[in-house]
């Protein structure tokens, strides 16, 4: 099927919207809409921060009475069914709508083609598909969350070229760069959630927050902490009203109690034969909690552990052009692959320069 | 100082004669040069195979008596001195040329400078600089013979990305690709010689030659062998003729009358602290034997080696976009790097994608 060009254009734009929402919108996806009468854009928004409004409500507010017989565009099916708010495709009916546009369809089992037939049957002309492609890679961890029960999961590190997070002595700060490190912030805060080992804490004493000049955002802090090493006094606990910490334990609630009194949340699971969380497990936990897209930041166990069961989407693998040699910590663990065929495939999609350093991006090869 | 345009453009169009010749003209620069008159080109030539005849002798032969007045585009300042053949500058006088416009000079004490004098004293006009750097980064090779005492030095090695060349068990074949494995070849081809451990060919047993269908070129295959552990058996002593064979030893050339039965040149050199030969020594060895650009192709040893000692001046860095665990052979050994300052730090100067890998191009940072 081809599709007009202005319906490409209008689609990229409506996309556009929606990118603009990514990591801020969980569980909801990050939906555009983009509203066109006569060729002029009268409505244009995405799904604001928290999930509602959805994008069409407010899309549609903009238009006002110009959407009489206007063509809508949507990345995203609109929903049909009644939730915390009316469905989109009877206020696209209502407004009188002449024509609607539809990028993919939702798998929502409470939406998949229902948004479509609503809109049919009162009569407005449908198109879907167009970028369809484009439109469910934008949602991946939406889809991802239906269809496998996990969010997307983004794998990052930052290494010399040789691999390596920090001199044999533990000097790791800093392997790359302040434009590297910015860009860090940037890929956070497109992520519901940020996810370290308790290593990690211990170690740096991070604060996990997404921290970028004039854009808000508040990621949930996740802590892989098996054995409940925290203390409680760690940075990590500050504003944790904003920012909430979730605290991923093979222990139970009764042997955290510090923990739960500063206000974090304590997740127990189960653990694999390693002693380590079962990732399995806790991403189904996380998805069923709402979190469409989490950002896996390390250390290098936790980074092993998510390759070795293959749980990851995206690496993102940050390079200072230097060398440490083969005495200093690997930024990939043991992962006992003992033929070539067997090692971990990825693909490589895009790289940036940032300064000195570079960013690489990849994919998990299908 | 600002070139006319035409200028530049000739100059380049010499210089994209003179890359063809890398690898093919030691102990020579490759040099390029183009003769042009009344805008069209009359004259194109580098430095021929061997390094004899020169461009520009080539080049005034192409032209014949309309080089008369036109203007000689040439990389490097033309020999003054009497050598194997008349002096160029000499040539180009006799040719009766107008101008002659140089890149950069030579280092050669026995022409830097005087090329030009006698070119401006018979009257002819002289412009320098064009281009000049990319000139001297053509020949930087020949320039660092001449300044250094030592040849161009590049390093290469081919990893997964958590810079792994072989699994736990050993098996290295193949990290990277049949596009990547090519494009090696191509720059085994822009190099006087090729430089190995003896591990390299005890574990792998390579030809260690350049095969590019349609491009004749003989390195000089050189391998680090301290203890003479080479049998002569080895698949490299094949086509010995053609491709010399140059084992570096501690050993005296008494105790390798195999090697030398088989047409080996043996160069006895002392070792440093650790037992290993000592690289400043060998290249120096190296430059006086007339060798521009060596390529060292590994292993993991001797990478480290020249690493060690700052000894490169390029780092070819094939990569797969693989994963194999820290359990698997490291591309680059222990350097006892303490803290983050003192890491070996590389300048990222390019990417190719080649297939399912990449190619990173680093050169030494300043």
């Amino acid at each position: 099927m081809s599709y007009r060009d202005a319906d490409i254009w209008h689609m990229r734009s409506a996309l556009n919207m929606a990118r603009t929402g990514l990591g801020r919108v969980a569980p909801n996806p990050s939906v555009g809409c983009v509203i066109v009468k006569d060729g002029l854009v009268i409505g244009r928004a995405r799904t604001a921060d928290g999930g509602r409004p959805h994008a069409e409500t407010q899309a549609l507010a903009q238009a006002g009475k110009s959407a009489q017989g206007a063509t809508a565009f949507v990345t995203l099916e609109p929903c049909a069914h009644i939730g915390k708010t009316p469905p989109c495709a009877q206020a696209l009916i209502d407004a009188g709508l002449g024509k609607v546009v539809i990028g993919t369809l939702d798998p929502d089992t409470r939406v998949s083609g229902q948004g479509i037939s609503m809109l049919q049957n009162a009569g407005i002309e449908v198109v879907t598909g167009v970028l369809d492609g484009q439109c469910r890679a934008l949602n991946a961890g939406y889809f991802l969350a239906r269809e496998k029960a996990r969010p997307l999961i983004t794998l990052k590190t930052a290494s010399t070229l040789d691999s390596k997070i920090a001199t044999a002595s533990g000097e790791s700060k800093w392997i790359t760069g302040v434009a590297a490190r910015r860009f860090a912030h940037i890929e956070r805060s497109q992520h519901d959630a940020i996810l370290v080992g308790v290593n990690t804490i211990l170690a740096d004493n991070p604060s996990l927050t997404s921290r970028i000049e004039g854009v808000d955002h508040a990621p949930v802090r996740i802590v892989l902490d098996t054995q409940l090493r925290l203390s409680s006094q760690e940075k990590l606990f500050d504003f944790i009203d904003k920012n909430p910490v979730w605290v991923v334990t093979s222990k139970s609630k009764n042997e955290a109690q510090m923990l739960l009194k500063k206000g974090a949340e304590i997740l127990t699971l189960p653990v694999n034969e390693d002693g380590q969380i079962d990732l399995k497990s806790l991403m189904g936990v996380l998805a069923e909690k709402g979190l469409t897209r989490v950002l896996v930041e390390g250390g290098a166990q936790v980074a092993t552990g998510f390759l070795k069961c293959g749980l990851f989407d995206r690496f993102l693998w940050f390079h200072s052009a230097s060398i440490l040699g083969s005495g200093a910590y690997n930024s990939i663990q043991e992962i006992n692959i003992n033929n070539l065929n067997n090692s971990i495939k990825l693909k490589f999609i895009d790289r940036r320069i940032l300064g000195q350093d570079m960013l690489d991006i990849y994919e998990k090869a299908q």
